[in-house]
């Protein structure tokens, strides 16, 4: 897939086929969003990969989004290690563009994958559920699997909405 | 330029030729940009293009990267739009994400890009040499241009030391 195109045609995917997702493909999108720049090079994510049955259901019971996390066969748990962070507003955008990169993999690999947020509300469940220190934060849940389904359509401001001067 | 390839070989660019960037590809990297998600896709991103070479110059007096400022040709100034925030830590991610759309958008395009954050400390005196609303808040300078030099390299942690656990 050309970078261009995947940029403009990756879409949120909630609706997965039962098929589970090889590990190899897991370790490729936590890669990919390894590769995404941090503020000082100080590469804050860390993650946890949830695929086991018992532990996506109590997962899923932390966000009212639990559907997408019982019908896809994994999810990436996405966290910060608070020790290292130097800038909130700075190590939250890197998580951003680590988040994305790992979105824009999974596109190109083929699977779908939605970024969920809402869960955030129940982030420190989230943490002691999944058995991690108290300096991992909880940043997202990426679900995963092979899409099912057509995918959705979605709508973007006009640049000329957001392009707010030429200087 | 395919998706995975542009992930793990977009680079960190400081130094670039004098040649001026096409219009056509900044709006583009702008729209790259805006397809990036956003949590309740508020769309929370504005841009603005600097290329006038007396506005760059006070632009760089901002960092203490001046001179990467000095040498681009284009600079794009991020900001976020905080009458349509939600969450912070959401809003910050998704300007994260904005951004490193642009950076892919330029790789793939053939140009060279730099994150610039350092900037941050001046945000208000950004805005203000933009002439900008009140409501915008500076959340990232990009420097842009054709590079020129080697490309640097860079590295990242292995994945055992990121992935924290399997379930």
């Amino acid at each position: 897939m050309e970078l261009i195109e995947g940029l403009y045609t990756r879409r949120s995917v909630r609706q997965f086929t039962g098929q589970p997702v090889e590990r190899e493909l897991l370790l490729e999108i936590i890669k990919a969003g390894t590769w995404a720049p941090s503020g000082l090079n100080n590469q804050p994510w860390r993650f946890a990969i949830v695929q086991d049955a018992a532990v996506r259901a109590n997962l899923a019971k932390l966000t009212k989004y639990h559907f997408v996390i019982e019908g896809a066969p994994a999810c990436i748990a996405v966290f910060i290690d608070k020790s290292l962070m130097y800038h909130d507003t700075k190590d939250h955008q890197a998580m951003g563009a680590c988040i994305q990169n790992m979105l824009l993999a999974a596109h190109a690999l083929g699977l779908g994958a939605v970024w969920l947020g809402e869960i955030l509300k129940n982030a420190e469940a989230v943490r002691a559920l999944l058995g991690l220190p108290e300096q991992m934060e909880l940043m997202a849940v990426v679900a995963l699997g092979h899409p099912a389904g057509k995918s959705h359509t979605s709508t973007r401001k006009d640049l000329a909405d957001v392009l707010l001067k030429e200087l």
